[in-house]
């Protein structure tokens, strides 16, 4: 037996069957028009954003990352709750913009822009987080030619990390951001070419559950931050501190303390350094907001019995849920929370794998879980699937395609 | 210093640049309107199939795994050069048909197979290899409904595996097949349920470099195969050997002697055991036959040094090369072949890391590689891209979209 991760709070039980927002899970699937399908819950998208700014000091920007789920109603969604959004390619600034999002409250990072996506953004009035002294000149030229005012911010590789994250992006040698110690002469040279001079984003890790990280985190943050103001001589107009904030995935994962990290917070804002008195702070988030909103439905295809072992196998699988069959980023596979929607609450009685339909070893949805007996036609539920679910899987492996989406 | 995996034979230099079917990469990339591009040879598959025929006996047939690569110009060309395809979804169905297969040497292997997929498949005049009691009543019930007769085999279970395979799909319980203790009592079912009875699917594991190991797999199935036919007692019309003939991908990778395959098999074909003797083999293969014909193409977008180390950041990345980046079924991460391509030949001068566009740390496609000096705008190659490459890459990520394609 493998222990399943933790069901976020929130789901409720109807007629027996796993609830969203309301709503069975088997009407859903009948709503939508079939399986497998992401179910995404806006009641939990509000309540998540909600209770993060009564945690977090008022001053605070609540910026999403769309990176983490780019579907466009609850991008639109999530546009009308946050402050700012975060995007990564020309790409997601298309879907941003059809979304309606406000220009002005767009920034845009990422290692490898082409020309084509600077000149997208500067056009569009998007703050770029510049990745390099090469790109900056690219912004610059492409500025010119266009006869556009490029808005820059520098993104800085800082000298620290965050500790406990899923993913580390700083400290040492990376390929995101300027080095700390060179951020002062290319800020001073953005300023000198005319560019609209927008501030700093410094972005140290995600996906991490310890409070006391990110609070010491965003403490290094703030000071370097102050001290690169310093040294740059200008005004910073706005600091992205990144984000970092995880969700529980794994049994004995805790949720993260996010009122021990508000209120941290909100000391280091009364006593802030003269350099930050006036910085518009952000923080970014996207797995945070949107990961636990989010369920994965899958209709159980076959099920069988190999050598003393049942098998559940569904018509979905890792081309839509990559992360959650282990193979994004994961050493060691371990089981996310799922559950048989069509019997959610009830007791468990036979130890059985979830797989999916892909013809391999590694479409595993859960291993060796406890469940409740479920036949062929019932429905799976992986939870956390609001994040890197649907976008981030390879949806045409095997001549499969997309998962539906829906949200409620 | 971290090496690299070994180029694939075949590929030239013309005019310092990387060659495919006798054009330079970088006239590949205006012809196809840009980067990242999958390129893929023709000659190559070619002359991959004809030594593949030239090494086995005459007798076997070779069939095609679009799993692989089902890329239309390159699927009408191998359906041309094999003599079955085999395919593992609904959606590879409708590929298969619209490159103009022919129905009669397609079968379908998949543990998760729809009602939906099952009934095109039947109407289709398919061969279903069944995964499952459940499943073959399924389809005993919809070929009544649609009054045509199912073309039925077994997926077996074998009690062995492929040793050293990449991925073993055999031995113990598995979600693959009917265990091959109970695949008589099935196949009679099949039998006495007036289905067209088609014979056995045995496939034990995939990507092996070892011949020995292939040889030995394939004595067992002969066996396995023999043994089951009697217990049947049933002629066996066709028997599917699986594959699992491996190409380099890393340093010190060697390439498969498929010579000493194919003579060992001519050796047990001249003496089969009488259950076998007038059963049709194949083998069915995917990543061997298209793998090493493959190269993608991906501009260099920026070029920056962190804390003394050079990266090398390109338009391209695991949303095309999800198994380049190491986050598909590896453990430790090692670099698959790769150079610059405008600079092909060139000694190399410098250590650097070539990442992706993405702003993840999981996006890397080389990493501390020692490589000519490439500047901005120039092209990398990743080689062995031909195979579970484009369409087992997560392409929507992060807003990105597919490669582009070409078949030359």
């Amino acid at each position: 037996m493998k222990p399943l991760g933790p069901i976020p709070a929130g789901f409720d039980s109807l007629d027996g069957e796993l609830a969203i927002g309301g709503q069975s899970a088997s009407s859903l699937v009948e709503r939508a028009g079939g399986t497998p399908l992401f179910v995404y819950s806006s009641s939990m998208l509000k309540e998540r954003v909600a209770s993060l700014r009564r945690a977090m000091p008022a001053r605070l920007r609540i910026h999403y990352a769309m990176k983490a789920n780019p579907y466009a109603p609850l991008l639109e969604l999530m546009g009308s709750l946050v402050d700012g959004l975060d995007i990564a390619s020309g790409g997601e600034l298309k879907m941003a913009l059809a979304a309606g999002l406000d220009p002005a409250a767009i920034s845009f990072a990422g290692p490898g822009k082409r020309d084509e996506e600077l000149e997208a953004a500067i056009a569009g009035g998007i703050t770029l987080n510049l990745e390099s002294v090469g790109e900056a000149r690219r912004a610059f030229a492409i500025g010119d030619r266009i006869g556009k005012t490029p808005r820059l911010a520098i993104r800085v590789n800082p000298d620290f990390e965050l500790r406990g994250s899923g993913m580390k992006m700083g400290g040492g040698a990376k390929p995101f951001g300027v080095d700390a110690a060179k951020v002062p002469d290319l800020a001073r040279e953005v300023i000198t070419a005319g560019a609209d001079w927008r501030g700093l984003h410094i972005f140290t890790g995600s996906q991490a559950l310890d409070a006391d990280a990110i609070i010491e985190t965003q403490a290094n943050v703030l000071t370097l931050a102050a001290n690169l103001a310093n040294e740059i001589g200008a005004d910073l107009l706005h600091l992205n501190m990144g984000g970092g904030f995880g969700i529980p995935y794994f049994n004995g994962d805790q949720p993260l303390d996010i009122t021990a990290i508000g209120t941290a917070l909100e000391e280091r804002f009364a006593s802030l350094p003269e350099e930050l008195e006036n910085t518009e702070f952000a923080i970014e988030l996207g797995r945070y907001l949107v990961g636990e909103a989010g369920v994965y439905l899958t209709r159980i295809v076959d099920r069988k019995e190999s050598h003393g072992t049942t098998y559940l196998v569904t018509d979905g699988g890792l081309h839509h849920q990559l992360a959650a069959s282990g193979n994004f980023g994961t050493v060691v596979r371990r089981n996310y929370p799922a559950a048989i929607a069509t019997r959610f609450g009830e007791e468990p009685v036979e130890e059985a794998n979830i797989v999916g339909c892909l013809c391999t070893p590694l479409d595993r949805l859960a291993d060796q879980a406890m469940l409740p007996h479920a036949e062929v036609g019932e429905l799976v539920a992986v939870f956390c699937a609001g994040a890197y679910g649907a976008s981030a899987s390879p949806s045409a492996f095997l001549g499969q395609g997309p998962a539906r989406e829906l949200l409620v």
